[in-house]
């Protein structure tokens, strides 16, 4: 015997789930394309090179879901999306209008052992801008983006912050105070994401093996838990801190002052960050976890032979953003919409006039869900009355033979003969009787 | 340097092609959603053993993408639906209200040798009706499904007709007027499709290879060439074949007279049919061949252990469906819809006030592409002009200190100040303006 689950990780979407999923990912698709952007899908399946030039080295070791294809080439289901998208955007480059502005919504796969918001397969808003005139105006624009994705859901300052950093501030750290060669800079970079978390003596344990001393690692201290004073310290030895500071300044002046703040230890899993980075961190207290995030990435262009194309970004989960709805009941979950249950007298020699009348209402934009056979009439006021369809037309011999039919309202329980031609007419009078009676 | 090639027999989807497959998915929901469909997913994985259970053979040996997982476990990237529905069915099949009628757009993968209309990736709409009370009026509804989904696209009796059989009235001929073994049955088939592309010589002599003699011939003869002759000469054997001039007779008095045909060489791949089966056919000369098909599949959830549960549905491919809908001209490809470019004079100190004023047109519903760093107004008209966008708003020093924009239509080339406070009524009139001058 077969089994009926879905393969570990994964979900069915039953209808109601799927209204749901529907629901979500509409709001997400206007929100976007207020913005200008259009959507756009790539294969699901890549050639591994795709992510070997520059996802995560955990990812593809450990996470992708790959396989060799029957004509021996290594294959990937894709982990993210960004590389699919830079492959369109670099084959296309020179024809492309610039700025580029292109969202999608796909599913991702990667091999994870599955527990609360992880998932094997996940559904991800990716919105990115390629190739803007001035890419400060980009990350201005993708952080009013994202801010009012969850604002217009109705989410507000009290339940998300964006945490915003730059991937040139962190490089600073690492080259210019604490001097330490490249190939430290990302172990070092996860033992400072752990100093939160872990006590005081085992983080200093960790950081000397990393081969820090002391004064490295007060400089560190100082970053982390001063960046005031870290920003005025080197405020002359490069130009990006002046900059996160003009960025957080127009993002205030421009409605996000609630929602914004500068936060040292935002990184970024990625390799290919090049620049200004974010996370959007959840405010219920003992929920305080990341949402989603992004940032730019100039350089991921350059694996396909195209220099100099800026790019921003970010990916936001649908189960991640599922569970943010749901905590701060957003979630608005719409009904299946069928207007007409169709009821048929037990006669057989009903089913072709069924049909028509059915064509017909069909045909003037109504959905109509007939009998299939049912041949109990009160078994048939049951479907329509369990599947919540508040209007049910009555077809027997009789009325077939005045051209009428009945109507019956279930909400009010009138009923009423209804002559064929004054049919649509009426059941859209009933229609609004029924909104009125709702709202 | 990595290739900007999507993987073979795949599809990258740009923006234009993306909007039409939208387009051409949102006609195909609002026609299945007429007929009462909901719609549902499932994982693009799915465990080998579902397919090995009553997908046809030649698929699975040959077609299907598999590989092992971390885990050990065989998996399959789903070539078809209905395996998963039924699964799902399956999964809840007491708690579902009957009759199920889900609908889906999943995509799909096969191993082909890609060539004009076959691709490795697909999407596929998939239409079901579970647990009917009679399964004959489903069959009826989803002959109206199919036939109304394409006159929806504007197509007509002149473009398309379903050939419909029923695999009963073929397991008849071959267990009750060939008297063949069974395991025979499906070479025979295979042979029998053959009949009218290749010569009469050879036809003959794999019929013979097949271990059929001069008689048996003569009534596969008889059955595909005058099939009602051979209905008259059986009608007593089975009930099938009354059961198949009534569906042929209901659907003529329903309003598909000019829709449908009996054809007795209708078969359709897949092991798992049991019943009526239908195939629709492109009516071009030059191009007639099978646009999409299905069936009655009544055992398939036997191999969950419920009994007895009627199930009928099809599959329309969206690389056929796109053929189909080009060569009959009609497809409707709708453009992007931005509102209002927003052109900003060079002077980065109106950055936060452009942001404010695209989120207050955001927040009244429009869709504002905002300059993204440009500073030559020439190019920022350009922008809006290559983009279609028919409308620009400027922003300039001197207008902000009187809390007013310019605003010019591109269509028509005039250009008015217009105060922030009825910006909204503004841009209105003109879109009211704009679409009067285009229709």
């Amino acid at each position: 015997m077969l089994s009926v689950k879905p393969y570990r990780g994964s979900r069915d979407f039953y209808p109601p789930e799927m209204r749901f999923r529907k629901w979500m990912f509409s709001r997400l698709r206007s929100s976007v394309e207020q913005f200008g952007f259009e959507e756009m899908d790539a294969p699901i399946l890549e050639p591994i090179d795709l992510y070997l030039a520059k996802t995560s080295e955990e990812i593809v070791s450990t996470q992708i879901y790959t396989f060799k294809d029957r004509g021996d080439r290594q294959m990937v289901i894709r982990p993210e999306m960004t590389p699919s998208v830079s492959r369109m955007v670099a084959g296309k480059f020179r024809d492309l209008k610039k700025p580029i502005r292109w969202y999608s919504i796909p599913n991702l796969w990667r091999y994870e052992r599955p527990s609360k918001g992880r998932l094997r397969e996940h559904w991800q808003l990716n919105c990115d801008i390629f190739g803007a005139p001035d890419p400060f105006w980009a990350d201005l624009e993708i952080l009013h983006l994202a801010v009012t994705l969850l604002k217009n859901f109705g989410a507000d300052h009290t339940m998300f912050r964006v945490k915003m950093n730059d991937r040139r501030i962190i490089n600073y750290l690492f080259e210019n105070v604490l001097k330490i060669q490249a190939d430290w800079w990302a172990p070092v970079a996860r033992i400072m994401d752990k100093k939160e978390k872990i006590p005081r003596d085992e983080y200093m344990a960790m950081m000397t093996a990393a081969g820090l001393g002391d004064a490295q690692i007060a400089s560190v201290d100082l970053y982390l838990e001063n960046p005031a004073r870290f920003f005025a310290d080197h405020r002359d030895g490069s130009p990006v801190f002046a900059e996160m500071e003009k960025l957080m300044a127009v993002a205030a002046e421009s409605g996000l002052r609630d929602y914004v703040e500068y936060d040292p230890s935002v990184v970024r899993g990625f390799d290919y960050y090049t620049g200004f980075v974010f996370e959007i961190f959840d405010l219920t207290p003992g929920n305080n976890r990341s949402l989603f995030g992004g940032g730019r990435y100039d350089r991921l262009l350059e694996n396909f032979g195209i220099q100099s194309a800026n790019a921003v970004g970010f990916g936001m989960g649908d189960v991640t953003l599922q569970d943010f709805l749901e905590s701060h009941h957003l979630v608005q979950n719409p009904d299946k919409l069928v207007h007409v249950y169709l009821a048929v007298f037990p006669d057989p020699s009903l089913l072709p006039h069924a049909l028509n009348i059915a064509s017909d209402l069909r045909k003037a934009g109504l959905n109509v869900e007939m009998n299939l056979g049912q041949k109990k009439m009160g078994k048939q006021f049951q479907e329509a009355d369990e599947k919540n369809i508040p209007l049910v037309i009555i077809l027997g011999e009789e009325e077939i033979k005045n051209n009428s039919v009945q109507m019956k309202n279930m909400k009010n329980g009138t009923q009423n003969q209804v002559f064929l031609e004054n049919l649509q007419e009426s059941i859209q009078s009933e229609w609004e009787k029924i909104y009125a009676a709702k709202n």
